[in-house]
């Protein structure tokens, strides 16, 4: 069972980024090739139910399977990144972090009014990063259409901010 | 013909990330996912006569078809991101930018002494952060196999930099 392998796979690492915090790390996984490609097939499996016109991916992880997804669905791939990364004209949202907050952007032309995105990271956590992509997507007269991540830490409650989007969010594996 | 493909997607964006510099723009080629295929098809033909046991993508950009080529390649995929991102044991390599330095890292365990890992970006220009990521691999005890790039700005005579490492520099598109 996929779930079970990722768990198997993920590596917790105390302590970062700061005290208190347990980190999952997902590079052993990165380095099986095999359980990459049923994580893969996983994905397309479980969101098969989905109007997916485009996949956007948070950098940087979300690049990872959020790439990978978009060429397996045959559908763009659209990277929203961090402030400052992406060359042309762009709209920002910013969001709050416990101190001070961080900005995401998105090209102003890469998803058209109308089209329905699946935004895809690979761990949900707080949801709050998550919002701000969803916000993106809606200014640009888009639909969020749902949600697809490796892990979500269930016990933070990320999915009941997403709701205001969408009630489609799907894991691999929670906690 | 792929590089023909390829520069007719990439878009330049003039004076980014500073006046003077045109950007070569990747995101109209993630948006076409017939193309995606056809240039991680590429990259598996143009790397044929390598002996490849692990992948290297550089953060963020060499993350997008780095990942697609290990999985085509059934190999690891391994990340080298900026300090401070890998929660893991890590090793570091500064390197010199026009102001200023910065610093790349990798896993202490990313990679076993022996194996041969070729090295992926979007995009080679001077060749600096690529110098830096091969000096990460060899501190490791690794072997650079080889270079693989989408795009090159041989103007920029990058290729020269990588030949200390390894002879073996391909790129799809060639400016």
């Amino acid at each position: 069972m996929i779930e079970t392998r990722i768990k198997q796979s993920v590596r917790d690492v105390s302590d970062f980024p700061k005290p208190g915090i347990v980190f999952k790390d997902i590079t052993p996984i990165l380095k099986d090739a095999g359980l990459c490609h049923a994580i893969t097939a996983a994905l397309v499996v479980q969101l098969s139910g989905l109007n997916i016109d485009v996949v956007a991916g948070i950098e940087s992880r979300g690049f990872l399977f959020g790439m990978a997804l978009a060429n397996a669905l045959n559908v763009p791939f659209v990277p929203i990144r961090k402030a400052g990364k992406l060359p042309y004209k762009t709209i920002q949202q910013s969001y709050d972090l416990e101190y001070g907050s961080a900005t995401l952007e998105l090209h102003e032309d890469a998803i058209l009014p109308g089209q329905h995105v699946l935004i895809h990271d690979d761990l949900l956590a707080t949801g709050g990063t998550v919002v701000a992509a969803s916000k993106l997507i809606e200014k640009l007269g888009a639909v969020v259409e749902g949600y697809s991540f490796l892990i979500a830490l269930d016990f933070l409650n990320g999915r009941d901010r997403l709701h205001a989007f969408s009630a489609n969010t799907f894991a691999l594996a929670s906690y």
